[in-house]
């Protein structure tokens, strides 16, 4: 049988972290390739006894269809949540998603036919590369600076080309850990207000700022022009696969036709244990526990770094998230690198697949959140002891 | 704020269920316009227990994030459950799916390029209209007979357009209620083997077979010419959304990137609550259970519609499934109809929705597993009486 599939499926990069699972699951390896939150604190106990209530009350009706939009208690729950944080929205505005990677699907179905211009970030999600993709999009990358997105550069690639949306994780970004300032996102925001792209504004992570200050998303100085996407898979847990989008009532419609389309709604069982979950338990006390985790894991990997690491090779130091970015010296491919890593028994996920055109690249992704802090000072190690092979063999 | 929607969002019809919602909610009315398993028929207990358990042996694993194929042992299960039924497929060939309806989309994604012709049934599934509607795909409708799918048209319209696929629904259709006979299932599949044309196979009601003997699917016979799709939303419960995807490998690497894209893995947690509830419970006789009730709902609205319908009114008497199909006489309108009815409290889905041009229809859809047999003949009732006032009208 000889298929024919569409143009686009053919164009779709494969994840990467999918492409190197083979090592990732060798016995000793250290791995930083990944993207998991840490299992630790999944809320096991407190998650069986909400399952156990939801199906005892309400066991017919939770295991039956649902509304599209998703649970209206849930909505709510999401909606005085932004609240506290300053942002006024309805519940109108928010639909329930099967994590947050499924609003980068919906948002391509409503926006973009193929050709259409897009903007994403430089480095950016390979996620959401992958999920654009789909739509035969014509990426426009824009670099991202240590405070954020390169405003002017924003301006420039939107005045030449008119791209439908700008894709930006303004806090601790997926692959570089990087944040954007107070003034950037007033600054983008300010850029797109004159224009008609839209901003989908990807925040997985906002409620894992472990140091420094809770910064306002983009979309609260981009109104109508932003759709901020959230996710309960980093605060909670993956497995239940639950996320949002909050846009307005106009974008809203037409994310729910094209939800409908993909799946009709998001797990019904998984939202009602979720929010009976959110009920019972004080998810702050929770998210505290998570932070300071993910701050000592954090720190580990900083130190390691700052005692084994040659001096050539620079590294972000998030204030947030899952992951940071390592860059070698100019020249160096850290996909080469990654050769000689996998040997030493530790692996990373390389910087190509962040580019929209899978360019080369002598930067790394990290991830601080899956080993304990001794596994991470031995991984930096041994890691540090391959950039040392590398650049010996380049010499 | 001026949005710059896709063209095809613009073009995907919403659903008709949808749109009717708030007179499906009114008191007093009976509706057979949903398309819901009955509840009592949900397992909630079993369930229950299930979660209890998986939550207590693996619960850091099951609420992580998991492959994009889906959990393996279920996998496995779906593959035993087939070879059961004469059909040798591999767990390799299995894709779990976020409820079939995300099966739709996928092979959209798969297969589609804007303005690729594809073949749906005539009349064909709402859902599968919309999913493909997101693809902007060419629709070329080939007529349902009693006995099947029409194979000289299929046969015709695939030399004449050469489409990528055709959408077929073999068993208990949905909308119609008709099932494919043997002798048409392998005409259909002689048709398409010659040919780069894939059957996509919606399979969801297979199970719910109440009268004659089981089939085999078109893909028996099509071999890697067929993508089956499945669903535990009628022989379990809709709540948990999990389906899957039957194809061959060369297929099955495009779903999952597909998937991948769409929406990283279906939800862990209710795979495994899922494979835990068929594990310690025999779904072969819950599955009986249902059968015998839904045969008593379809009995009591055949015999209701014998005794009440005028005789120029025909309609399908199903095997199986949930839904069975009225034909008005010619000139009627079954929307105008709908008008009628709602005064009298009664509700069902007219034919338009179910045509891929939404084409003025003299037809409509009745659901029988949502009401008991008492409301169903009353409901008979009432549409004998709408009929009867619209015909009067008309005269």
């Amino acid at each position: 049988m000889q298929y024919r599939f569409s143009k686009s499926i053919l164009k779709t990069p494969k994840s990467f972290v999918r492409e190197i699972l083979k090592f990732t699951q060798m016995p000793e390896i250290i791995s930083f390739a990944g993207g998991l939150p840490n299992k630790v604190y999944f809320p096991v106990d407190a998650v069986r006894e909400a399952t156990d209530k939801v199906l005892r009350k309400h066991g017919q009706e939770v295991l039956q269809y649902t509304t599209t939009e998703g649970y209206e208690p849930l909505r709510e729950f999401i909606t005085e949540r932004y609240k506290g944080r300053g942002i006024e929205i309805t519940k109108d505005e928010i639909l329930i998603v099967s994590g947050s990677q499924q609003a980068l699907d919906l948002s391509g179905k409503a926006f973009l036919d193929a050709g259409d211009p897009v903007i994403i970030e430089k480095p950016g999600y390979l996620g959401a590369i992958q999920a654009f993709s789909i739509f035969s999009p014509h990426f426009h990358e824009v670099s991202l600076n240590p405070d954020g997105i390169d405003t002017a550069e924003l301006e420039e690639t939107i005045k030449k080309h008119n791209p439908k949306f700008f894709y930006a994780t303004p806090n601790f970004q997926n692959p570089s850990g990087l944040t954007y300032s107070l003034g950037n996102r007033k600054a983008a925001a300010k850029v797109l207000n004159d224009t008609e792209t839209v901003i989908i504004e990807d925040d997985p992570y906002s409620e894992i700022r472990f140091l420094g200050e809770h910064l306002p998303p983009v979309k609260k100085f981009a109104h109508d022009n932003g759709i901020l996407l959230g996710s309960f898979s980093k605060i909670v847990a993956p497995g239940l696969r639950i996320g949002w989008a909050c846009a307005s009532k106009q974008v809203m419609e037409k994310l729910v036709i094209a939800k409908q389309a993909a799946d009709l709604h998001t797990n019904h069982f998984a939202q009602r244990v979720l929010y009976q979950y959110l009920q019972d338990n004080n998810i702050d006390e929770h998210i505290a526990k998570i932070r300071a985790g993910y701050l000592a894991q954090r720190t580990a990997m900083v130190n390691a770094m700052a005692e084994y690491f040659p001096k050539t090779t620079s590294y972000t130091q998030p204030e947030g998230g899952m992951f940071l970015w390592v860059t070698l010296p100019e020249g160096f491919s850290a996909m080469e690198l990654l050769d000689i890593a996998i040997k030493r028994k530790v692996v990373f996920v390389p910087g190509e697949p962040f580019y929209a055109d899978s360019r080369r690249s002598n930067s790394m992704r990290l991830n601080y959140t899956c080993s304990d802090e001794k596994t991470i000072t031995e991984g930096i190690k041994r890691l540090a002891d391959s950039i040392e092979e590398y650049a010996a063999g380049k010499r």
